[in-house]
């Protein structure tokens, strides 16, 4: 079995460090405590620090105003945070027309990644009757009467072919108390499974928010190679597993999904194995 | 490929006849026209009429009042309204401790599936925070909050270990002007997958319904076999699966989910093949 | 957590108790030491013993020499061993024309059930270019060339539209030294969705091998209900999941595939709760 | 419906073109007529020719071989011969020991793709007993017994956890005459499933061979962008699927797995979308 081992000395080595977000450098009462010193101080040694994360709720904005240090100021800007959102705007940009109808389930804030393409967003519940859409975006399990829109959903698809898009294709998300919430993705399969067609589904483990991120590293630090990056994650069906396979060093913390009790257990039955082990960033 | 047959020449040389409801007896606007005049004319020569179906919204006696001839009075009562909430109460009768607790998904008159066990139904939404219930029933689709619900159901689950009951394994069902809507398996299996447990699941096409209503049938009908007992039904996936496995003739309609042109094809990609085919059964 | 409780103080309490096979009283050496004693000793006390077993590879008779004590004689003779063979002969024997032509993937001796139904078994090598045969079944993993006979099954199945049989349907089985073997049941699935049919499959945690059994031991007891009868397995996934379903009660025993260890954590990660917990049914 | 439109016209207008192999450049007899002088045309104008393909049984220089025009030479030469067997092999350069052991399934030419990663390949067949090994890669269907190497892989993956590598991911190839074989990503799942572990797989419809080989066009194409490129398949559910979310233009041909009758079906059941139709890249 992997020993834990201390992060700071083990993330020092790399050139950039990839988070994820949830059980990593927060849990459901917001930033785990040490999390942002932790993250200043490797930024000072001259690691970069990138968050990448399966969500499409609010905009890289919103999200980077986590990671503000009260002494040192923002740690992770907008461009360093790369969501599963991200790669939904990508694609939309790429396969629908200009200034194009989008259909979306998601609180108003997620519509961002939709306008980001240069589309009008719909929200589902006022597309009745329409069959002029040019695509339909899972963005968020909030924001919708699920009964109603899902219903929407399926007879929209059943009547027109056209792009559906899931941006975080998440089963599951934590909540306080140790409760979780159903995330966009499970609403997304049922709907999958009910009509039988395939959606376009964005996140972790699936690699392209690997290679889209890794993409975004070249073009900011010279000569830079896979070797050099390091992918820190609480799950392994995720984190580990899609890092790995795009040929990432991978370090499993144990301050989230994955107790400590449990993480050699998993391993083994899994078959998943991350590069080393550590406690959490902060220790 | 098979040819279509007229129904009443092929259904009189059964003993007993199963007919599924939705697509064969029924559509969204009520009772097919010329399916009373049907079975009526099937009663008279002697063959037993018996509803097989995957529903555990309303009771035996509410379904059996869709039945009555506006002469000839009751065609199918209600002890002959077979559905898969039947199962999920003797299920109930059998696992739960006398006069326990169980916490449901779905309209109230659903809830009469607990009752009928003996035990006393609670809507889930009534239950936060109980840790003391006996037994979960995904009864229906309509009733519940599907947002709040959904995910008190999955916490639920998390927290503790009871028994949890699908009483129709349906995706969806067919509502007006031929849309669908998600049937309440759809949500138990986003359940079920999130959480990563094993539900308890009735419905077609799996045998047990078949093997339940054939051992009523037995107790009626001395000295009858499964070849005495022809299934009519809509659906492939379902009726003619599960009938055709549990060893009784089969016989497609053609006025449901399954459309005329679409037929051959689909019994050659599914390997699904029915004994029969008939256009519909007042045909 | 259920505690483990006394076999035989447990089991006495019904008129029969089914048993698996493999984990509750052979394993890959034989017999496990004291099983003889503990059935004969269940029989002498007027409790019925039947085994239900997921096998065909071979037939009842071959069967029940296992179960024969050295000094009370033979235990539970051939028509006490019910296995998803028994499920698939009378399949093929009512849907399959009378001495028709059965392709067969698996040792001559489990072509038996194939025989038992009137019919022909030809072994899928031999059947090259003919497309005449009636039915398809996938009776054991031996007796055939994995690579050769797979690939006509494909191919044979991509011509023909016939009926297709899976006798088995388990994933593995246990051999010698605590390996495991793929069980044909793995290569019927890879057939099945390499091609994208929907086969015909039978065995625990299915309900049919119950209701099948039930309905003999229904002949044989008079007035016996569900509540007189005990399963006994030693795999939650098959033998407690389905006799539960069926609405036995059940017991898990740990000298199987469950040890004793990991039982409490896999009934909560699962959700299948077995009624009682044994070590073994001879303690 | 989409119309198909004429190949070239449609292809020059890109920078670089995207081919899959079998149903679009070969067919089980050999290169399709016309396919090698389309391909000189294309590149005649200046357009790069680049095949990704789902296939680990042959060297890149092998594939090479087929591409080789009478008149004009070598068309498309190894380096823009892109397979799922690189990506196996760039991961096992990534994550195994220098010099460490791999075993494998496959034929002995496969083997390449171990030892371009600098590892030593060993037939698994030779693996028996052994616990020291640092990978395990499914390379192709031939080359060894399945029953034997099969049963050997659940082993030794229930004894030891390490790495396990699927080289392509497809269930089933052409051959002759119409049928088809099944391809070693079916033995792959079927071992998966029966052990329950997560393996690391290769090959369309996974986005991680487009970002590859898009990677390579970048370093050759300055100033290139996704618009630029155009994936040219016959499979909705590999090609289609896969370069439609990794944001490329996308043709299907009805040369090869669609037929032109299904097409249209087949595109508004499962929801993939191709950008454009041709009936072959020779018309």
């Amino acid at each position: 079995m992997l020993q834990p081992q201390a992060f700071f000395e083990l993330a020092r080595r790399y050139r950039v460090v990839f988070f994820d977000a949830y059980g990593v450098l927060k849990n459901a009462t917001g930033i785990i405590p040490g999390v942002l010193d932790a993250i200043h101080r490797l930024r000072e040694t001259g690691v970069d620090c990138i968050v990448v994360s399966n969500d499409a709720s609010r905009s890289p904005e919103k999200m980077a105003a986590a990671y503000v240090h009260p002494v040192h100021g923002a740690l992770i800007t907008a461009e360093k945070n790369i969501s599963s959102g991200l790669l939904a705007s990508e694609y939309l940009a790429a396969k629908v027309r200009p200034k194009g109808q989008v259909a979306y389930l998601g609180k108003p804030a997620s519509a961002h990644y939709i306008e980001a393409a240069g589309l009008s967003p719909v929200p589902l519940s006022e597309c009745t009757g329409r069959d002029d859409l040019d695509a339909l975006v899972f963005l968020d399990d909030e924001g919708f009467d699920w009964f109603r829109d899902v219903n929407l959903a399926v007879n929209l698809l059943r009547r027109v072919n056209i792009p559906v898009v899931v941006a975080n294709a998440d089963l599951t998300y934590p909540v306080r108390d140790g409760e979780v919430a159903i995330a966009v993705g499970s609403i997304a399969n049922m709907v999958q499974q009910a009509i039988g067609k395939t959606f376009v589904c964005f996140g972790k483990p699936d690699v392209q928010i690997f290679s889209f991120t890794y993409a975004r590293v070249r073009a900011e630090h010279a000569g830079i190679t896979k070797r050099d990056v390091l992918m820190v994650g609480d799950t392994l069906q995720t984190d580990i597993l899609g890092a790995n396979k795009f040929g990432l060093d991978t370090a499993l913390v144990l301050s989230g999904n994955t107790r400590k009790q449990a993480a050699e257990a998993l391993i083994a039955s899994s078959g998943i194995i991350p590069t080393f082990i550590c406690d959490s960033i902060s220790t």
